[in-house]
């Protein structure tokens, strides 16, 4: 049996050529820069991917391009919730074939308010179409943004109803109490993934998997430094560093903008800083001022230059 | 130049066969039905059609499919617009190459908060990409499902930067203010369609070209007599009585299970019940009560029994 899932995951940003066409070489460096730069793995077509903005075509495609570029599907979690169930079929299939370990799966997010045994029997529509032993579902629950949130007695409901298949849960509610609330489903078999790296420590105290957050496609290093050493003395201050540079990152315009002008930045390289619509890359004073506080908090990417 | 579309259009519902496929049949007789019983045109694929719970093929396949059985294109305005950029230029590049009077589209949904510029973009790209003279877009504002509105000045930006491809909206909000800031821009060449039939006189005495509208898939001969004879005396009852009926509709549960449900009982035939996840069928003593309403109110759907 595949081994659970554990530490520090990127949702990666995707890279742009300038007629806004996904960039494959780039994609794949900087898939290789985080996990050579502390991620355990990679959930590629998360919300910071801008994946979707990506049609389903460009999805298979850049998965197959990282695969073949030797990147080990074992390490990837791409997301593969659309609104759409064939859709949310297929790109979970062609996961599962491909070898991943895993999907990040959003539930249908264009319907508000629809009940829990609708989205239940969501999830188990995709389950039994992909018909595969080896899907493994990690449920996306982010209703900051998807507006759908998926609760706690519908993912225990899942969890019994699919042992083995409903692998875990990225928290993005931003709520500790309902992290705190699916840790408690940790001993059924769910790794508990943090949305955010600032509920590292904590996440890791109580028992969960690790974090996939957006931080992490730049302060991998120091974000892995918190999930090896929680126990150990002086993990408070790591997590307050961590927190620092989380901090910095939100605190100049949108964060996936933001992500892109540190990574073109850092890495030199400016066709990082192109966004899809409906994003728009970083007002240039806000570039500036991010970078003059990262720099002066001692913020680094090493390794990233080519 | 073709002519501006005016009158009631249905955002037509999309029956399932019992494995939750398209089916095109009912669909086909379903659009019929509505076309010689007083739409003046349909939105297929709309929010009440469970489009976004349609893969893109699936879209494609049921708008060749209704095209083959004998609606004209001219009287069809399906919705196209997705989260991703290459898959709202795909549908609507489709669809005007089928002829079709237009598309209804939603802005990209998934991203929140997005800046106004964004999402002008994300038209403009559209646009530019299909690249077809043919294109009429009707911008798609229902922020109370997208949660992202389409606010007046980027509806007034897009209209001038696209005159004769930006040919309407649709104002889903239920804020009458905002269909009123929206009717200002009419003489412009704007086409302001009502979302509910519940501001079919009003928009129509300010200028309006008609309304889409959810009721429309049961309710269409008598939305049409609004339209029709909205400047006679007596507007205001006829306002009143299909007002009533869409109370009823809205009373029992959700609305696109409860369009269900009263498509089975009065055609006979229960397979129309049938809803994607994450919709849930209407439990039956909604159902039951929402039928009763309607049979004290004296509605009835005429022709619509094979």
């Amino acid at each position: 049996m595949t081994q659970p899932m554990r530490g520090v995951l990127a949702p990666v940003i995707t890279p742009f050529t300038a007629d806004l066409a996904p960039d494959q070489g780039r994609f794949n460096r900087h898939c290789k820069w985080l996990l050579a730069s502390g991620c355990a793995g990679l959930a590629v077509f998360g919300t910071n991917s801008e994946a979707n903005s990506l049609g389903l075509e460009e999805r298979k495609d850049l998965l197959e391009g990282l695969v073949a570029s030797g990147v080990d599907p074992a390490r990837l979690i791409p997301g593969t919730g659309l609104c759409a169930l064939p859709e949310t079929v297929a790109l979970s299939a062609h996961a599962a074939a491909l070898g991943c370990h895993g999907v990040l799966m959003l539930p249908p997010f264009y319907y508000k308010g629809v009940p829990d045994e609708g989205l239940f029997r969501s999830y188990s529509e995709v389950i039994q179409r992909v018909g595969d032993a080896r899907l493994r579902i990690y449920i996306y629950h982010i209703p900051p943004v998807s507006n759908v949130p998926v609760p706690v007695p519908l993912v225990e409901r899942l969890l019994k109803a699919y042992p083995g298949t409903i692998a875990g849960i990225k928290d993005s509610s931003g709520d500790w109490a309902n992290t705190e609330a699916l840790l408690a489903l940790a001993p059924q078999g769910l790794s508990v993934f943090a949305g955010s790296e600032v509920f590292l420590l904590r996440n890791m105290s109580g028992g969960g998997a690790g974090c996939i957050t957006a931080g992490a496609n730049v302060n991998p290093a120091a974000i892995d430094q918190v999930f090896r050493r929680w126990a150990e003395p002086g993990a408070e201050a790591l997590q307050a560093g961590i927190d620092r540079v989380r901090t910095i990152l939100q605190s100049h315009g949108t964060m996936i903008p933001a992500l892109k002008a540190v990574t073109a930045h850092f890495g030199q390289d400016p066709a990082w800083r192109t966004v899809r619509p409906p994003l728009v890359e970083l007002a240039p004073a806000d570039e500036q001022g991010l970078i003059r506080d990262l720099l002066e908090a001692g913020f680094a990417m090493p390794g990233l230059r080519p």
